[in-house]
């Protein structure tokens, strides 16, 4: 087992927003870290975020993954890229932290699970960042508390102020409602059995045929009910909220957190422009969480690649609904016992 | 046109609590009129709510209606009456607030909607307060002042804390999710197209096939979406709320109106334990305006006949969607003239 | 005891703002009355608001008062005319809700309270209509159920959004804080023992030596304490809150009421402009309840003489200190027996 | 200057609830710090907090201080330690955070002030961690925009939930209150020039001459007003706020930020019971911040002796005025210059 005063060397794949962030956080805030490799195809941009940690520069994210320099890897490049730069990590059997969502289909999510499970360990943790919030946390702690006893209904929200144009209607499956998928899976500790999706565009700019604001009703295999607002161009800001409803009462959020502001007959707070502000805080834990299992020799303790094929699943029937208008049934899942929470897996 | 110093004699049919609360509001609160009838199987309810104002006592509903003393009629009976009730007051032309439903069936309601056509002056306002309630206003007229744009989606919740065996799923649709049918239809000025409504028994006390908690989810004529949770065992409280998500931002009823308490490592707020504390003020302003309209020689102005047809065909969609499990289209209705807003309809 | 269908007829002396919104609701909501008389120097004024009701308009409130027609009057006229009105009014016996200041000056108040004990039976009710104010009801009640311990400490502000040249500091004292000094004898139900005021000028346009925004500190006889801004050009909208801190919590006056707005990367909600608007359901409360109790033959049971000239005597103190600079003990006060709580005054 | 990549080696004297709280911080959440030596006369309860680092264990604060592993010396013992160990730190040129306050009297800390002046450059940052709140920058970022014009009224609340028997009147101001001078000189950017502070004691248990609720009324420089209600026995939890009045509105600290539990007819959220828990997020960024510094060879950016100096003579006056019942005028200060931040002050 490593001592504490030893550090764990990671390499950054991708030096955009995500990736930045990461890597500051990584040499700001994260003490059982060294920032030692980023790698990036715009290697101007990764000279710009590895100069403060003298962190080596990549071109590209395989040959850091195969670099002897780097112990652990976080992925936050396209998200094409997940699948095969995850497979590369499982083959070196480093330890990596990989934005949501671990691939772009369902099945490269499962060529990875193969993998981990063939290897016999989890090397593998996704990026639901919002496991980490201290909002979404102190829901995640009421409900379990059994404070409004088991939960019967997830009411999601989740808003992003605006998006270029480009996207489609699957794209906002796969790379936004995700998240909340992973949030329903995550608080009703039920798999999702049943999806019903409808969509309306509400930003012309993006072509008429493209849904950015959708609406889902779903049902678990408990008969536990949901509903996703997933809504890319709100105009507003970006929110992300829950509510869990329970048989004797509901956990929410809290409100905004922004200072209060009393002036022209209004009383008003800020609202986040956008994901990397809103998680700030979530993001540090979530790391600090990670590199401190890997100092301590442990399995990262996060969602999975379990976690990260299932959602994936669910993206897949939502976006059938989407395309027939009907209610979509859920492909049956049966995890392999590497992933059971109910099954002690020694690492 | 009545001189404002004279006072509409009106009677009420039902002194439960929401007609012993009608009669208690028109006596003390409502000055244009003067309670003058009262009609109850139970005489001696009915005597009791009659006492303070020197109002006759009627055992029949029917009798009230054609009684010469009697110029306007509140029916706040049980549902299966409120039809036949309100077709005796169309015969006898006389004004008449029905709570809703407006009938117990859609079929019903369209009977009364044709005596109404027939008749050729609206006469009917059926009880849907929530659109007299001062935050659902607020919400209403910030949507309207185009601050958040066009209407995209409707999310309605409406909580009973508890409620005593012997309803069925069905009930909870036209008694309950009847009221977040109209506000959606208020909210969005678009009739529903198509609705989906899954459910869930959350009080076995209940019976096991009586789902308590429903989710409906529906689209509207223009393409617009909206979610609404029905809970009448909230197991809390009795909460109603509405947010409508706009093209550029959304409005939402406000907070809790309670004191803030802090004690214990605690700050609350309570929430109201019915609809009649809950929507108090919003019931004395619905008479008030009604009674108002009548000293004026108006039609009514509120929610009509069409309104409380409309919600009804909507709901025998919903009922039909939560037997088939599958979403279900609503018939297509055009209202006649005499409903049509952007019709002038001279009395 | 009068019979509940008769009304009691009431005359409001002053139809300017108040004036007029207080005959508002003698008209429209509150049935037990019926409003028979105006007065106002400016007669045009005075006959438009008695035109819906056919109210007969004197110039003179004293006629007003003197008219056989007049059961009962509401005074509402600038405060230097409140004292010899209301004298008037128990010369000829009969009730009067008097807006506050009960007098510009606690002499002249005390001269109402030894009028009033002369003619044996309380017949002046003053018009601090906060304590009909749901939100200060719902502080008061919670502080009186015991849940917070018994209150140590009164924070109260009042802040108007802004005001006309011509007002002195004095002005605001007895004008605006008046208020705040009668909630805090309401809630902590104590007489004020000290007082401490500072002030500060922060609108130029009102002159330097205006202080516009007063801070007051006081002690009660009991040693409890308490802190009041009143602040008269707050530049941003009129709100009126109070926080009681008792030994094992608080009790806080409810967020804002308005419906919630996001749009432009914040989340807003309407503040009120002036006094009329947020204590609208306050002062048709305050004149339902007035009514009541004359209609069964009761004494007001509002904020009595003894109430209004007790808390003009704490506004003497407040000047005192303002102009000072240093703490001003208030003249300990000991109400007669027809105003003590603890005894029973029969009619 | 010193490359990133080397670390600044820490000391932290005083391994209580505080000093431990710093040690963890050091070590686990400040990548460009060594957590190398703790010192506590309780030497067992020291090694417990240096375990997992490593660090040295000092029984003398003194000791820790002269010795060669360590750079920098956090001060976390109790208060009548503080001004000597900081006095040997300026000995030994080693900069220091100090927790709150920099002495038990002005007149210790002021010989803390002309030993730095001496030494010519600033080494001292005392912990007010409020300037380091995400809640409390939030306020003072929206008055630093002009958004609400300039300040003209500070309002602070400080509650502590309870307290241990053993306290002063004197205690509450120079250990609790102390804070809220800080954050009011912060805020107000005036200093404070007159107090009048009154008390109670709402805790027979703690003797009933100590007053445990304080209230401070005071005028600063420029003729500003504030109130803050110190309160250690609340008996509900632990809070802090803030609200600035500005000349066109205010700015408020958020409304709290657990997670809202609906049930049982009330809706609630959490209050922390303590500062490590409230100001948890505070004292990452105050330590990230003071070690930021260093490494970047700058004097440290935080509240410096000066300010520890001010806030002690305003907390004189504070414990003169509650003592007389009288206003206190507050000595005037100039700083040195090595103190204005008017003026650059090279290192």
């Amino acid at each position: 087992m490593r001592g504490d005063s030893e550090r764990i060397a990671v390499g950054v794949v991708g030096t955009g927003g995500m990736g930045g962030m990461h890597a500051e956080n990584l040499h700001f805030r994260v003490p059982g870290a060294r920032l030692v490799a980023v790698a990036d195809l715009d290697t101007r941009r990764a000279g710009g975020v590895a100069e403060r940690s003298g962190a080596e520069v990549f071109e590209d994210g395989f040959d850091l993954i195969r670099s002897d320099r780097v112990e652990a890897v976080v992925i936050a490049s396209p998200d094409p890229t997940h699948a095969p730069l995850v497979l590369e990590c499982l083959k070196n059997e480093k330890p990596v932290l990989c934005e949501k969502p671990l691939a772009d289909s369902a099945d490269a999510a499962r060529k990875v699970v193969e993998a981990e499970v063939e290897l016999g360990r989890k090397l593998v943790q996704v990026g639901f960042m919002r496991r980490y919030d201290p909002q979404h946390v102190a829901v995640k702690e009421a409900v379990a508390s059994g404070a409004v006893g088991a939960p019967v209904l997830f009411r999601g929200w989740h808003r992003n102020a605006d998006i270029e144009p480009g996207i489609t209607s699957e794209w906002v499956v796969i790379n936004a409602t995700i998240h909340d998928i992973d949030s329903a899976r995550w608080f009703i500790e039920e798999e999702i059995e049943e999806v019903y999706v409808r969509g309306m565009n509400t930003a012309p700019k993006l072509g008429a045929n493209v849904w950015d604001l959708q609406l889902i009703q779903f049902t678990t295999a408990g008969g536990r009910l949901g509903s996703i607002e997933t809504n890319v161009v709100s105009g507003y800001g970006y929110e992300v909220g829950v509510e869990i409803v329970g048989e004797r009462g509901t956990v929410q959020v809290p409100p905004l957190s922004g200072a209060i502001v009393r002036r022209g007959f209004a009383a008003s707070q800020r609202i986040e422009d956008g994901w990397l502000a809103r998680f700030h805080a979530a993001y540090v834990i979530e790391m600090q969480g990670w590199v401190g299992a890997l100092l301590r020799g442990e399995a990262p303790a996060g969602p999975d690649a379990w976690d990260g094929y299932a959602s994936l699943v669910v993206a897949d029937a939502c976006i059938a609904s989407l395309r027939s208008g009907a209610p979509q049934k859920v492909e049956t899942l049966e995890p392999p016992t590497l992933y059971r929470r109910d099954v002690e897996v020694t690492g």
